[in-house]
């Protein structure tokens, strides 16, 4: 039963391999001196870091982007970020169409694992779609943003801005231009910035496939199982992060309500994170290991892995088989879900480790796993210790950052295992 | 296909009652003036706490223990780390057997679910060997320490000692007497203490199902796959932690060693734990989360469940079905894992934040964590904070002591769940 070597790459290998040929080009652009504003030095370490969180759309940064980056290292940013964003399989299918190629049978097979769709049909379609509608959102974004920063810049800063802040939020990057690492501190009472940020990064954390979805049924009835648990967590994970950080961290509720939707995967902020009480910065971590939904611009173990994480919690509790929506849910779905939360775990915890060991007692302990989990989770959040860590540091949350990005849609899009041990016996083993 | 209203009660609500009432009792015992030294006061409350750590082997203390409990006090106590080690199935056929009763079918059952037996078959039998072979080790322990003990004691005071501390170390229990909260400390380089503890813990964690299979096979190849996983976990876990305490904590081999064995479980210390880095205490977390074999003394997910997660990831990586040994782990023993997996991860987040909820800024989040997985882990480690703590958090760990007691072995011996929507049509759901 054993495959033939020299076997073809999967799909899968070749989106991670694609993600990890963006990150290299994006880090010598980014090292480029035309790519720096003058007298600003940045280490090949900072490049690349800035090129993964931008790729990974996680928005941590070791250096100031504002004052380091000139127009053209910002272009290459936003490039970055729309690249990581769509996702690399949607890459090669888009520049595919542009170009008026032929797109074959492995194109989309691509697709079909990057978006975690179960057939190939309609693999086109969808990607035209991805593009036109998030072409359409981002126009408007764009647009409804240019009118806040207009208040305070020359009409074309005004619209870079604006471009920029839409494409950041859309593709829940949570990279910012506003310098000194303020991020949208200075924007806390504007209900429009607040609310088309927030609008823009619940469109892209959906999913493109819950959007076509809605867009197509109209009806809750004849919306798919995916889409109205997507509806039903994002709701009630929205509703219990405003109520408490409103609580807990005494936030206005348009603040409450902005803080809430960011955490879950874009990472803006509008309030200064490290001055949570340890409850909410352990709260934060929460929804930002929770993150967004699956086939989205968004990271975290995805809001229908803890859906499904908790049916099987609530049926082990009922002694009744995991159903909702009066379907059940595969066994294969749930085993899935539990392997993402799994990997994710450990990512988090041997990521935190390794900080804790290269480190030591420099910061605390809370803001190592904050930066992990935010990190891992695509976040970009953090309690202000990424721009002093040591290159080795560095290294380590790249690779947390790239092993979030990817990790999850591995797991979720690998194949069935083989029956490769026939003649073995089925024993169970004692738990607990 | 619904079950009859004013069902029976389960053997496991049984089990849960059981722990409970022997808890409600201690802790009135306890409250006793009788039960303390002259001039010392003792809450209800720590009453409860003492009581609930002592039932559930945990060995978190709010008060001096030597300095508030009379030999009153300390016999119930050590009388409830007995009852609390054996579990409370043991306990009512022990009684059952020494009055010469008539151990019925139902009787069995609870045995069966107490160990995670997969049949009734031989119960009593078990149930036997469990008394006699704990006497008997219990009995070469205390002779053991009691030599210890007596180069600082009279003979009277040294017995009392020695057998406290052995009940305490092979239960897993980690309550002692030297006053001052300082555990084991003076004895740190004792190679006889040190050895006769860890000695005493191994085979309190490792499970009287596997201690009799070895009784009985005498050779690896004659071993339940079970057997053969605890073994090898334990000696991993065991090398593990001794390499990590060595290398990071710089403690000597002989604290290294002990430190890497009491932590998994037992909850003894012969070095200061709140002087550990940042980086060991995550790692002495890790430990006690994963804890000691089922069917122990021991606490934490265990070590056969901490296998089969492992297993299931490799398997994911692989493309392999879940095997070891030359036997295929079987799906239910996977799922049953990740349960367990999932609830403790539920009890440790929502324990903490609780926690960080009722007492805000006073703790450093790492002292909050560690308090809240030593308690779930029923280790009894602690960064110092267990005194200080308001009323409210002494609930809550007492809370989460009970769910670690019982809360993984509930999961493992649960039935399957019943098929009762028949009607549905099974979908997966988009994970990752
Ligand atoms: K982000
Ligand atoms: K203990």
């Amino acid at each position: 039963m054993k495959k033939p070597k020299g076997k073809r790459l999967e799909p899968n290998h070749l989106l991670l391999i694609g993600f990890l040929a963006i990150i290299l080009m994006g880090s010598m652009l980014l090292s480029l001196p035309v790519a720096h504003n003058s007298g600003q030095d940045v280490a090949y370490i900072d490049a690349l870091f800035i090129s993964a969180s931008a790729v990974c759309v996680t928005g941590l940064v070791t250096v100031d982007v504002a004052l380091t980056f000139s127009l053209f290292g910002r272009t290459v940013i936003a490039i970055l970020i729309l690249l990581g964003g769509l996702g690399f399989a949607s890459i090669v299918i888009s520049f595919s169409l542009l170009l008026g190629m032929n797109v074959n049978l492995s194109k989309r097979l691509f697709i079909k694992e990057a978006y975690n769709l179960s057939s190939i049909k309609g693999t086109l379609g969808i990607v035209r779609a991805v593009l036109i509608s998030s072409f359409v959102i981002q126009a408007l974004g764009t647009a409804a943003e240019y009118f806040v920063f207009r208040q305070a810049y020359t009409p074309l800063n005004a619209f870079g801005h604006a471009l920029f802040n839409t494409i950041s939020a859309f593709n829940n990057a949570g990279f910012d231009l506003m310098g000194g690492y303020r991020s949208l501190t200075a924007y806390q009472a504007s209900a429009v910035m607040n609310l088309t940020t927030a609008v823009l990064i619940i469109l892209g954390g959906t999913g493109f496939f819950v959007l076509a979805d809605i867009a197509r049924s109209r009806t809750w009835s004849s919306l798919s199982m995916h889409s109205r648990i997507v509806i039903l967590m994002n709701g009630t994970l929205i509703t219990l992060g405003f109520l408490f950080f409103m609580a807990v961290e005494h936030l206005s509720p348009l603040a409450a309500f902005f803080q809430s939707v960011t955490t879950r995967t874009a990472g803006f902020n509008t309030v200064d994170i490290a001055s949570f009480s340890q409850a909410g910065l352990f709260f934060a971590m929460l929804l930002m290991f929770i993150g967004a939904s699956p086939g989205s611009t968004g990271g975290g173990i995805k809001t229908t892995t803890t859906f499904a994480l908790l049916l099987s919690l609530g049926s082990l509790m009922f002694r009744r088989e995991s159903a909702a929506f009066k379907r059940k849910v595969g066994g294969e779905s749930i085993l899935k879900a539990f392997q993402v939360l799994l990997l994710s775990f450990l990512v988090v915890l041997f990521g935190s480790l390794s900080l804790l060991l290269i480190e030591g007692e420099t910061y605390d302990f809370m803001a190592v796993l904050f930066e992990t989990v935010s990190a891992f989770a695509t976040v970009g959040l953090s309690c202000g210790i990424t721009p002093t860590l040591s290159t080795l540091s560095k290294v380590v949350i790249v690779l947390i950052m790239f092993a979030g990005r990817v990790g999850p849609i591995t797991i979720a899009t690998s194949l069935k295992a083989k029956s490769s041990h026939l003649g073995y016996i089925e024993e169970q083993v004692f738990i607990g």
